[in-house]
């Protein structure tokens, strides 16, 4: 079952991206916030997303779905930080945007989509035209 | 002045990214959500839309960031809804990421920038790759 941790610069902001597409999914796979630092503050913390990781961790992958700058960065840390009994090629930053992402992911994510089929149509989603 | 209006699935979605985005402004411009329908459900209205783009209209225009599906669609039949005194042309929405978006548009909208200009940066943030 492949999870998604969403890492925005605003916890509140994750939480509620999470409680829209909980309302959409049609299959129970862990939706999870990675966001936020200790405080009042905007932004995210490294260690809270690689905790994340390691709670939600499946040979079926992880994707993190992040806003835009030091979202991104302390993904990619978190992932660095991992140690060896993570397999950190199943663990992918889809290049998605935050919500829209979001909200295709839950409509793709059945437990039978590849965490390569899932990333790539999460791709896709760039190219949607407003 | 330039005004930009939010429409979510999820009017308490946001509302966090004006949260997020307000802290974030360089320039006091309005910030507006247009997003929620009436009751408990996702989605969005739009009357609602209608309302913010008419308490918000200038000559120098409104952008409209949207999420995905009806907030787009909602949006642009606020926009043909509007009558004469308002110049539709002024009204656009932006082909742009919501969260992404808004938070590169707070970064631009200094007062100076034309509604064109903004526009066009909006749709490179397509282009970010994560």
């Amino acid at each position: 079952m492949i999870s998604i941790i969403i890492v925005s610069h605003s916890k509140n902001l994750a939480d509620e991206v999470i409680k829209l597409c909980d309302e959409m999914k049609k299959f129970p796979f862990p939706l999870i916030n990675g966001s936020g630092i200790d405080g009042e503050h905007f932004g995210s913390n490294p260690l809270t997303i690689k905790e994340c990781i390691e709670n939600n961790y499946s040979d079926d992958g992880i994707i993190i779905i992040a806003d835009i700058g030091s979202s991104i960065l302390n993904s990619e840390l978190a992932i660095e930080m991992l140690e060896e009994q993570y397999n950190k090629n199943k663990i992918k930053i889809a290049d998605t945007p935050l919500v829209e992402g979001a909200i295709v992911a839950v409509g793709i994510n059945d437990g039978n989509t590849t965490l390569e089929e899932l990333l790539e149509e999460l791709k896709d989603v760039k190219n949607f035209q407003k």
